[in-house]
């Protein structure tokens, strides 16, 4: 073979495709396909990445939202010399193979974020990007841009077509990303086929709406035309660039590119063999010629970009010591030391003064406790900060330039909010925080789901936790919200009682590196519960005893969050063989060991109620079919909240009834 | 007083709004009085309705999808001459009235749809509109333009952050909903005060790229050029209108005027005695002259649009009596005679049959088999046509102008489908379907809820429901969406276990008049279960003995979908006291009167082992602390589904092993 033109270069990719997808008997081929020349491109002669440290913090960040087109990346991965071997390929859709049906960023190196529920990778993407911005502002200096890279996605009409691509691509428009770079496969195909019956939006005008530059009428199969489009949009301004690629699904299949029979299903061993010839591709199956491998790895450029880069940092280490070592830091996601120390003090302190507050009053107090020891807290609310009660006393704004930004207007944007949440907790230097009432959380939910999945450090802040938010009326109350974020696996879920636990639970999930946390608080005004040393410890553990009984319980009353207070009052007429389990966290009491979930709720003892202004259900896991449930199974009312809680049977003569008819 | 100005009647709804959010202690009178204006001229010169018969079928829609703004509403109803006297308005948000914090279309009558949650009022409308457009092309003649009328929308900036306003207005502009005139409330104020900060779009721009007709910048107090825009707005061509009104939040009141202030929180005494002097308001609480009344009420001309209607019906029912008398029936919601009978006899044959196929399958033979008989069937998928079957032999799109259109090509729009779905539903003349993967009903998961809140009689199909997905992994892999929808209160869920019990659930699911469905289908194939005729009708149930024990039982399995094939060959191994219970839907189970479910589940067996593909915590209702559960606490995996199973733990011998261990 003589040296590989860019076709053959390309080409790689899509026979890389369409072979593994065959041997899965599963997958998507087309997009692969369809895409393989401007990845060609983009990877050969503009990515800043080295594939010998995937984890290199300057890298450009790369993000396949049509994730369904893994194959490419994989391909890319395997071409440019990540730790990606041919087998694992041969393995696509295998289990136990780091080439599953979509880039997982938990499985394979170089996949930045995971991706397949459509639209939410260009989001992360978007906080990829305010990610790079703030940390620029943050650290770099004169003649030292340690932070300096550009964020690349691709992204296909299915994307476009979901409601989260408007909230990301209105906030990255607004907060001026000009090194979000985004290619649009605009190939005129979904999966029910010719998109002109379900997608007729002008989408460059649409997002020059949005204040993006866009660069319209590329050919996608033209590496020339690609590479203009590419040097255009790195001549950036402040706002983030839509490359408008026209591509052909499926490019090089004789009877099936440009149809949709290419999207989701393997070609077929016979147009596999069709697809070859019409490529010029002489080779067997899986099999890459040397030369194209030396074509994608030419340059060995990964390596010297981070020599240069590390060259760099070294003489900023030395100019700026201090700035170098909180970068450091933060790149590593260390929290700072004496943190703990602080925050525990903090709580003590505040056992000791017990205030009564709503725990949504106590989440703000507890960030402006925690915030001025932590600059990698960034976060904000969904157009609710006086009512998330997010803002604390240094908070400044993302949307501008100063150094120490770290509050986010989200406007009315949920779902594009958490998966910019997400973006920012994998990009690394950040814990981010967002945050809307409980039953919002339903707009988020797939981007809740997907921080849990990535295991992304990201803090989802729920106000307004139940009917005690009152007026709104069920529209805006939450019943069964708190049972169903408990059921996302890996989901931490908290509802404090009162401000102590309210201060625990946050800095629990500050301390919870590799996943998330939702933070459940009350719109009203909460009773402070008396606790010694060792039950403030306890809090930590997710479920404890908060009053116990005089020797063996009888009874034990389980509650969370606003209902404690009721638990602990209906405890008191139950008299001495009465316990009260605080239950903060039913996830966390869950991952305790089986000597501690037996000392706060011994077997033996099956008269149980659990009371938590949510669904029953949820509470037949700890109180089985012989105990019983103060909970809610019907959507609330417009009331105030001291009217409906009575009215939906939350009173202590009720706990005490039920307690007693066990 | 002389005769009032249009102003004055505006006021008339700003004085109410300030009133009785000041009453109540709580809302949001900023909206009202900044949308009065534009509301006074909608009602009283454009709106075609009948205060005295909310229900009449060819009213026009109106919906405010920026709910907070509910006093609006109410002043207009009651100052139209709804059933809406003043003491419900001074009773605003108190339990027991019909003016709660939100409009409920439960609650009051005239209020169309429940808004609140933003964006999906708009997305409601864009259902009443097609539902408009769909009747009109199936029933009107030449001169008998029986169905005709306007859907109108209020919406705010919130709603246009909201993602689902990007889904819903493109599909409009596809759609071509001519009758649809949205007014946008351009107050640049959402909570957290100026939208500079966090929406920056150039909406007019925008909605221009979805093939809206766009009228600009009109002067939302200034009547005669609402007047106007209204007027070109109703010149309508096929496109939708966005009406841009520039309004001051809060308009009348001297010191919140313009400001968030005004927004979600009560005037202050002071400031209302301000705003009265302000807008010349001589009159005391809640007081409206007469001649406010008389000015809101002058034409009476709902009653004669009424009977003018009724005239045209008339006269089309003599010219076109099966025309006439279908558009009745379905307007009423009833089911065609005969139905019942044929779809259960289409059950018995299939139970005869028994075919062994995907339940999404079955499911599109269900489909099949029912939709003849019911020309109101409406649906689609969120384009996976071809993964979800939802196409059927007669399926036509609904883009074209085909009088028997029935299939909506939703695109990758999950949230606003589902909205749509309640919006056509809630208009009457529909049973609305829609259907995505299990896993993406996370994208669409408040609409689902609003269904459920609401009583819309919507069908959600939800195919590929497990780790039995298989290759395309975690992402694509629900594991707790069975019960996170079980949770959702008046949500009927099903998950059926073969062909019979799929059509028998798409059978309850139309016949459940006030309510949504959430039909849950296997991706892979099922094998048919036998039953007698007794065992046929009981799955109607909920749940049911599929296989007895011989006397009393000792152990019971329970399970559902493809774990009950599972459960069958566990119990085939346990013996012959061994009972498995098909659950197919746990919520029309839990309805069943006590008798029944003893029959079913006796207290006494508390062997119990509940399998299902799905969070194993949700099981504990019915197997308590002392039973077994065989599901899935993690994330599954990207691999063959053959393989997932075995892996995760599905097996008949860790059904056997778990009962044994009891």
């Amino acid at each position: 073979m003589t040296s590989p033109s860019r076709r053959d270069l390309a080409n790689a990719i899509r026979i890389l495709a369409i072979d593994a997808v065959q041997a899965a008997n599963s997958g998507h081929p087309g997009m692969p396909m369809g895409m393989a020349d401007i990845a060609e491109v983009l990877w050969n002669d503009y990515l800043s990445h080295n594939p010998g440290n995937p984890k290199w913090f300057n890298r450009d960040r790369f993000v396949l939202s049509n994730g369904h087109g893994s194959m490419l990346q994989y391909a890319l991965l395997h071409l440019s010399g990540y730790d990606l071997p041919i087998e694992q390929l041969k393995n696509f859709r295998q289990l136990g193979f780091r080439t599953p049906g979509h880039p997982e960023n938990f499985v394979t190196p170089g996949v930045e974020t995971t991706t397949g529920p459509l639209g939410q990778g260009f989001a992360n993407a978007v906080g990829f990007a305010l990610a790079e911005k703030l940390l620029a502002q943050r650290f770099n200096r004169p003649e030292y841009a340690v932070v300096d890279h550009r964020t690349w996605v691709f992204l296909g009409d299915g994307c476009l077509m979901e409601g989260i691509s408007h909230e990301a691509a209105s906030l990255a428009g607004t907060w001026g990303l000009g090194k979000l770079v985004a290619f649009w496969d605009d190939n005129h195909i979904s999966i029910d086929g010719d998109t002109a019956g379900w997608f007729t939006d002008d989408t460059p005008a649409r997002f020059e709406a949005y204040g993006w530059r866009v660069i319209r009428d590329v050919d996608g199969h033209d590496a020339s035309a690609i590479k203009a489009a590419i040097d255009r949009a790195m001549q950036h301004d402040d706002r983030p660039v839509l490359v408008c690629c026209r591509t052909t699904i499926g490019f090089g299949s004789p009877a099936k590119a440009g149809s949709e029979s290419s999207h989701g299903a393997p070609l077929g061993k016979d147009e596999i063999v069709a697809t070859r010839k019409a490529l010029g591709w002489e080779h067997g199956d899986f099999e890459i010629p040397e030369a194209i491998y030396d074509g994608w790895r030419a340059s060995n450029a990964g390596t010297v970009r981070e020599e240069q880069w590390n060259r760099l940092f070294d003489a900023y280490a030395q100019r700026h010591p201090e700035l170098a070592a909180e970068l450091s830091r933060r790149s590593h996601g260390d929290l700072p030391e004496g943190f703990a120390a602080a925050a525990d003090a903090y709580i003590a302190k505040l056992q000791a003064d017990s205030p009564k507050v709503a725990s949504r009053k106590a989440s703000q107090m507890a960030i402006e406790a925690y915030a001025p020891h932590l600059p990698e807290l960034v976060g904000g609310s969904a157009d609710l900060a006086g009512s998330n009660l997010t803002l604390w006393s240094g908070s400044k704004s993302v949307a501008g330039d100063d150094p120490d930004a770290n509050y986010v207007y989200y406007g009315v944007r949920e779902f594009a909010m958490t998966a910019i949440s997400n973006g920012l907790a994998l990009h690394g230097g950040f814990i981010p925080y967002d945050a809307t009432f409980l039953v919002f959380s339903d707009y988020a939910r797939n981007a809740v789901r997907m921080s849990a999945l990535m295991g992304a450090h990201a803090i989802h802040v729920y106000t307004h936790d139940s009917i005690g938010l009152g007026e709104d009326g069920p529209t805006h109350q939450p019943v069964e919200h708190l049972a169903s974020l408990r059921a996302i696996p890996g989901n931490d879920v908290w509802r404090p009682c009162d401000a102590v636990e309210s201060a625990v639970c946050w800095k629990a999930a500050i301390e919870r590196r590799d996943g998330p946390a939702c933070l459940v608080f009350s719109r009203q005004n909460l009773a402070p519960q008396a606790r010694d040393e060792a039950q403030v410890a306890a809090i930590a553990r997710g479920g404890y005893v908060l009053k116990d009984s005089v020797g063996t319980p009888e009874i034990i009353l389980i509650a969370t969050g606003s209902e404690v207070e009721l638990a602990m009052q209906a405890a008191a007429q139950l008299g001495e063989k009465a316990r009260v389990v605080s239950m903060p966290s039913t996830d966390v009491f869950d991952r305790q060991d089986a000597a501690y979930r037996e000392s706060v709720l011994p077997d033996a003892c099956r008269k149980r109620v659990a009371v938590e202004a949510g669904i029953s259900d949820f509470w037949r896991k700890y109180v089985g079919l012989d105990g019983a449930v103060i909970g809610i199974d019907r959507f609330g009312a417009s009331a105030p909240a001291e009217v409906l809680f009575p009215h939906f049977g939350f009173t202590v003569e009720a706990v005490v009834a039920a307690a007693r008819a066990l």
